[in-house]
């Protein structure tokens, strides 16, 4: 099964050498670069009115000795800085900023600041308990903050060619690499939030040390061996935790919300914490493909498949309960209480991400596709300002408010969290979008996702220019064409043929082609001469979705898709109570322009039919006359824009009747 | 609309006059006699294997200075030996059983041991938190308990003619109409946990004394008022509670939550806490009643009309979110993840026993019912050794036990909870089930529920034994006989018409009549003769119901009744997962006898289908294809009965397909 030839390993092609210009995607890269990058410094340094503090700059300015007071905010509020970092990497390997690479310099700077002569680097840790470090893995966040410190460290470097952050970042790897690992007086531990291991990948190939990467496989080879460190650690603590200060807890830490519950290699469901979940995910396919670990590929096969065809909802999003932000159980996907983080999402992305390098198979684009299309957009408003953490598959305003179970649903974005984990993930993902899109062997290069733009690289011993054009997500029509090309030689594109698009076609310079489909993928193998044209017509037509019967929460109910996007109804298209509409079974689906907001957007109208209570019932709560069913035409919305009109009732799985 | 002729206040038959003889009732009421009180006793001794102790013997004992230890359990434990005992007088009026008195004369002693010399009663206070007592009415239950220790001393007192516990009530009755008031130097406050008002009621009926009820009217009229007492007693003690030790709280107490937010007589909705809110409105009647109280009648009402027609469940259950057990808001329904205690419907029976007494609405009585039938039975299984708190109108047990939100939802009734409220309030109501069938002013005697059986009584200076047999809930037939009647002279009969039967038919002697019906009773007035036999054939045609459609949980869906009983659809009988059966619209419900565990009742079959899996599916949790159907029978099962052989899925309300 596994495409284990030369170009078995294909790496994502240089964020500098991928420009975006797309009409659908170039707004959003946009708005991060001008809108939400500098709203997030002012977020960082505490300049957003009437948004909850983020002391993320002050700590560093307390642990720098330049302020005096209290550490303020999560344990883990560093990492919000440096995801703001590595997103500031990504935008300027993209379009150099001087002014923005000033601000980031002085950030870095005051990083470097916060220091200390040991490499150690925590602000909670160095401001509120120096002679606590690394006792509480389990609740701290202290290694997934260096994990984030490292990828913006590596992000930076990639960005500006400047070594002072990534000096930094290598300073506290050594130092962590020192305490932690297998040898003697060294701790066999590892962090309660996975995110150093993936970062220390990164750091290894930044840096050429193979240090790193050993340190990362150790990690991940360490989690959930026996006896548990965690509940090592949790006795070694007077079994106490970080979230209840001065209480004796009866209970360990659980080992499965903290993916430690067995040995990352014999995992084969998902469970806990759904961020920590992919995260790790992420890290273990990227040492399965650098160290050729069959073992590790197979366990992240297990969990792939877990997630994927057995926990995730249908607008990629993951962790159907809030309590722990957590997986629950396979097939439980309850459409009015998931919690479907934003963040989450994004771990998904990257796991896809890795796994697409390991074998290049279509549902591993499919679902980063549907992640990034459906759930990490509709994270963030049309403004940059305002940001979901989760991502309801249903609303009703007034539960969201009155049912203490639904306040976790927010029916509108919201301005800048306490916690504010998502609202800088959505940045650093987004500003590393080009890394997503294609990946290069030797001898092929793989387009991923259709979004336009050039992308530069050496293959086959050419130099060569490939210019996408994609009206995706809108209409169907992608062109890939060779605009620049130095030399001959064979060398294959593969480009992903999406598993909406049942009825794809395909042309080179115009004359249609029948290209090597395998496993989502369509191979053309070729000695590509500069203008050549390959084009893709993506079946378009809207589609119906229909869950597994064991996700009992679908029953009766049919979510809407076309292209990318899945759809959503909305109350101030189609009225209240959004329940009490169904859609009648095999009715045309038709695209409809949307106007006002959604101008320039495709809409979905179907007809259906709307349920009321019949004239006799006279407000009764109970009673035996049925429903009356008028006609009504109901209308759909791109789930990834929901919420950004008048706040009111949204539902992603409408009732179908015949 | 209000009937407030001569008859207007009828009260309810004295439990001694009440015999029941009941094919369907008889066995519950045995059970309580036989195995749920001697059963709860050893409970309440720390007695049942492998059940959460209980503590409230040994509370007592260490409060009357015959054990030494610590006070454990919960605070308000003591109500569960009070509730127990108040059971025991019941059982003891309707039946006298030397032995059981021999042992509740003994927890009397006891609890007379532990009562102090100024006359206050809590083994908590008593024990734990001597300086503490009524600082904390807020969280404590003091009044809640010393509410549950007068309704057990009036119960045993009417059931053995017996003062020990009225006197140890008086003592404590006393004491708090001393400490509590209007006047200089007494406390203007009242409890968290309404409770003591309905209580006092009964004891100003039982002893004569008025201030009593003057005290209990105090309570509720001064509740709710501004400054509020609950937030001026959490300044006093620090902004602190009992159930955060040690912690400062940021928020005060939850004033809705205590149903504290404004005075009664001005509310309008029901909000907080289900139990709280019932037993105070059962208060609020019996005021409105013996105070001729207008104002308070009409918050009664609009109380009454906003729980029955806007937060009540199908079985009559009431608390839409297990978070502090309580309402949400209008229409907010949810079946997966609902609370409806069985003590909340208890309470619920209460308040329209109250209403009731002050206007013969047939509503009320249909409430009554539906939560009796439904609910308080279902509450208990039938070996009367274990029980539901929770009563959920969906079940998956997976979800129970792999979703924390749905962790309160139970798919087995459970051995004895350590919180054990709903257990002996359910003993207490069926064991003194004779007093909510029937009541009587001075010239009409009301039948309220149809449970057969005998009541005496004294009414038009007749004496008068009524005569019930009764074929319910599994068939239609009720016939109220004059088994016995002095003298002469005209009285009415009013007998409830439910409103699940629409084609009822009446007759005297048996020949046909048509009744004048007046909301809800069929009223006959006459010169009863000695032997005169009036039926009612009621309408036993299975019903569905339809939900509002501002109810949008069950959108699409419908509930299935036949006479009183609400039906439900189990795993055993139709296979899993439930949620993947739809029941044809219109098709016909059928009859049908129950075997095994059911042997004895009546189910219901009706014509459904199963959606399942398209072959070309594949085991996608996403598809395109829709699913496949396939004509399924569907059996449903008196809800009340659910839950009493193998444990797996169950559905209240049923998806309807044309």
């Amino acid at each position: 099964m596994t495409l284990r030839m030369k170009d078995a390993h294909p790496r994502p092609l240089d964020l500098k050498k991928v420009s975006i210009e797309d009409p659908y995607w170039s707004p959003y890269l946009n708005l991060i670069r001008n809108t939400v990058i500098p709203y997030q410094w002012e977020a960082l340094n505490d300049r957003v009115p009437d948004a909850d503090p983020s002391r993320a700059i002050r700590n560093f300015r307390i642990a720098a000795g330049l302020e005096t007071g209290k550490f303020e905010g999560f344990v883990f509020q560093d990492s919000d800085l440096y995801k703001w970092l590595e997103a500031v990497g990504y935008a300027l390997a993209v379009s150099p900023d001087p002014d923005l690479e000033r601000i980031a310099d002085e950030a870095i700077e005051l990083i470097a600041a916060a220091q200390q002569a040991d490499g150690y680097l925590n602000t909670y840790f160095t401001v509120a308990e120096p002679e606590r470090r690394w006792t509480n893995l389990t609740d701290c966040h202290e290694l997934y903050c260096a994990g984030h410190l490292i990828e913006a460290a590596v992000a930076y470097f990639y960005g500006t060619g400047k070594r002072n952050l990534l000096d930094v970042a290598c300073r506290l790897a050594d130092h962590v690499d020192a305490l932690f690992g297998p040898g003697p007086g060294q701790i066999r531990g590892y962090d309660g939030h996975q995110e150093i291991e993936l970062a220390l990948v990164k750091l290894a190939e930044a840096t050429g040390a193979d240090k790193y990467m050993r340190l990362a496989s150790f990690f991940i080879d360490e989690r959930g061996q026996q006896p548990s460190f965690f509940r090592q650690e949790w006795e070694s603590r007077g079994r106490t935790s970080y979230w209840q200060p001065g209480v004796v807890q009866k209970e360990p830490p659980s080992l499965a919300y903290h993916q430690a519950d067995k040995p990352v290699r014999e995992q084969s469901v998902a469970t806990g914490h759904a961020v920590r979940a992919v995260y790790m995910y992420a890290a273990m396919a990227d040492l399965a493909a650098r160290n050729n670990d069959e073992g590790l590929l197979a366990a992240c096969r297990r969990l792939w498949n877990n997630v994927v065809h057995k926990q995730m909802y249908v607008n990629g999003s993951i962790g159907s309960t809030h309590h722990g932000e957590a997986f629950t159980f396979d097939y439980d996907l309850p459409n009015d209480t998931n919690y479907s983080e934003t963040c989450a999402s994004i771990g998904l992305i990257l796991f896809a991400q890795r796994m697409l390098r390991l074998e290049a198979r279509g549902e591993y684009g499919d679902v980063l596709e549907r992640a990034l299309y459906n759930t990490v957009t509709a994270g963030m408003a049309s403004d940059g300002k305002h940001f979901f953490y989760v991502n309801p598959m249903e609303v009703w305003p007034e539960a969201s408010a009155g049912n203490p179970g639904k306040h976790h649903v927010k029916a509108v974005r919201q301005k800048w969290y306490g916690c504010a984990c998502c609202p800088p993930n959505v940045a650093r993902l987004l500003s590393s979008l080009g890394s997503y899109a294609y990946s290069a062997s030797e001898d092929a290069l793989y387009a991923h996702l259709h979004i336009g733009g050039e992308a530069k690289l050496d293959i086959a011993g050419r130099q060569v220019t490939l210019r996408t054009s994609s009206e995706l997500p809108w209409s169907g029509r992608v062109a890939l064409t060779l605009a620049e090309a130095s030399g001959a030689g064979a060398f294959t594109l593969a480009v992903r043929v999406p598993s909406w698009s049942p009825q794809s076609a395909f042309s080179l310079n115009g004359t249609p082609l029948s290209p090597d489909i395998r496993d989502g993928y369509a191979y053309v193998e070729r000695d590509w001469q500069e203008g050549d044209v390959f084009e893709i017509a993506l079946d378009m037509q809207p589609r119906r979705i229909y869950a597994a019967a064991d996700a009992r929460a679908n029953a009766g109910r049919v979510a809407l898709q076309r292209g990318p996007l899945v759809y959503c109804i909305e109350e101030t298209d189609n009225g209240a109570p959004i329940a009490s509409l169904a859609i009648r079974a095999g009715s045309e689906l038709r695209p409809l322009q949307g106007d006002g907001r959604l101008a320039g957007t495709v809409l979905l109208e179907a007809d259906g039919l709307r349920q009321t209570d019949p004239a006799d019932a006279g407000g009764a709560l109970y009673r035996t006359s049925p429903p009356e069913s008028a006609p009504q035409r109901i209308v759909a919305v791109p789930y990834t824009l929901w919420g950004n009109r008048e706040p009111g009732e949204m539902q992603v799985w409408i009732r179908e009747l015949p």
